[in-house]
């Protein structure tokens, strides 16, 4: 299986998650263990991408298909699984003991992808050497020492907008090279480092646009 | 200004919502109070998107950007307010008074973008009846009712996975035409509900899949 992990757009790896969570969950269904194989058309109806896409966004990674028979369930969840790298388990940490930062630091479905939230880190003396949910919570001064302690490689933003930068710059000082920000701030940061913005309002507002057409 | 918003892609959209932020913060600083102009380049500089996909995105609603000069920001801003609708508010409701339905509630952003949640719903009869910053908690069963009382057209969805595709079905019977859902599953709606999936944990894989490349 041979391709060009930079040239595949995020779009598609954000579909490839959806695929192989689907697949995932069917084959602990009484009808999937009885099925081996899947067509474009199935997994189209149960994800609600639709079937074309579905077919070339698997199509990126080699002709595993096969016409009039489909992919064959359990080979696509071993390649979806090595795309996703999702045969591994992440070391994470969440700047941030707020109320968002704190429902993530009790988010299940972290754990359940592999994602451990190691240490949680905020410049609130109240907050600092509490628990959430069983992790630790460090001085931010301390989370670039962290870092390089525990190897992270991904870190999650969610302060307030106006730390955001600089809590980004410590983080990328320490050796993280993925960032999922919260906070409602365009991060300035080196264009190595992949940065993943998720602005919930803007969300909202996206939604806003398509009302009363 | 004659366009068609359905032919607006929903990325294009996210977009606008993030240059009409950025505008309005440039707005109320020193600097921008001394400016009538800017250009697609600062714009890209400032909110990291290029400055050919700037003046792409902006092309949809006409053309009101001047080659050389720039875009006149007030003039810009009235424009990105109307397409956005943000200068109308918005009630909306939650399902879900767990980890991330409670930091939704307790979110500041959605106010300040004019986001209201005027209910919480949930099916736990410890959390019916509750607040949650000042918002109260429904039983799930009165969902229906309330929608059409206060004509809400947006939801937003954090329960469980087995439960959203039961609430989102509540949610269209009421009258809800925008769904934003946090629960990791496929919701099948019809083609006339605009429906926005946020798995926190997909948003997480796309990152881990450009590490080490």
């Amino acid at each position: 299986m041979k391709y060009d992990r930079s040239k595949i757009p995020s779009v598609t790896v954000n579909r490839l998650s959806i695929y192989y969570r689907y697949l995932e969950r069917l084959i602990e269904t009484e009808e999937g263990r009885n099925i081996k194989t899947i067509s474009s058309y199935e997994i189209s109806k149960k994800t609600g991408i639709n079937s074309s896409q579905v077919r070339k966004d698997l199509a990126y990674f080699g002709e595993f298909g096969t016409r009039g028979i489909g992919y064959h369930i359990e080979n696509l969840i071993d390649i979806l699984k090595k795309i996703l790298k999702s045969d591994k388990e992440w070391n994470i940490i969440l700047a941030g003991a707020g109320n968002i930062g704190k429902a993530l630091a009790q988010y299940e479905g972290f754990r359940k992808r592999g994602f451990f939230i190691k240490g949680i880190f905020d410049n609130n003396p109240r907050k600092i050497n509490e628990k959430i949910d069983n992790i630790h919570v460090y001085d931010v001064k301390d989370m670039g020492k962290y870092i390089r302690k525990w190897h992270i490689e991904i870190g999650i933003i969610a302060v307030p907008e106006n730390s955001a930068q600089r809590v980004a710059d410590i983080m990328i000082a320490g050796g993280i090279k993925s960032i999922l920000n919260f906070s409602p701030v365009h991060i300035k940061l080196s264009p190595e480092i992949k940065l993943k913005n998720l602005d919930l309002s803007v969300e909202l507002e996206s939604l806003t646009y398509y009302l009363n057409l």
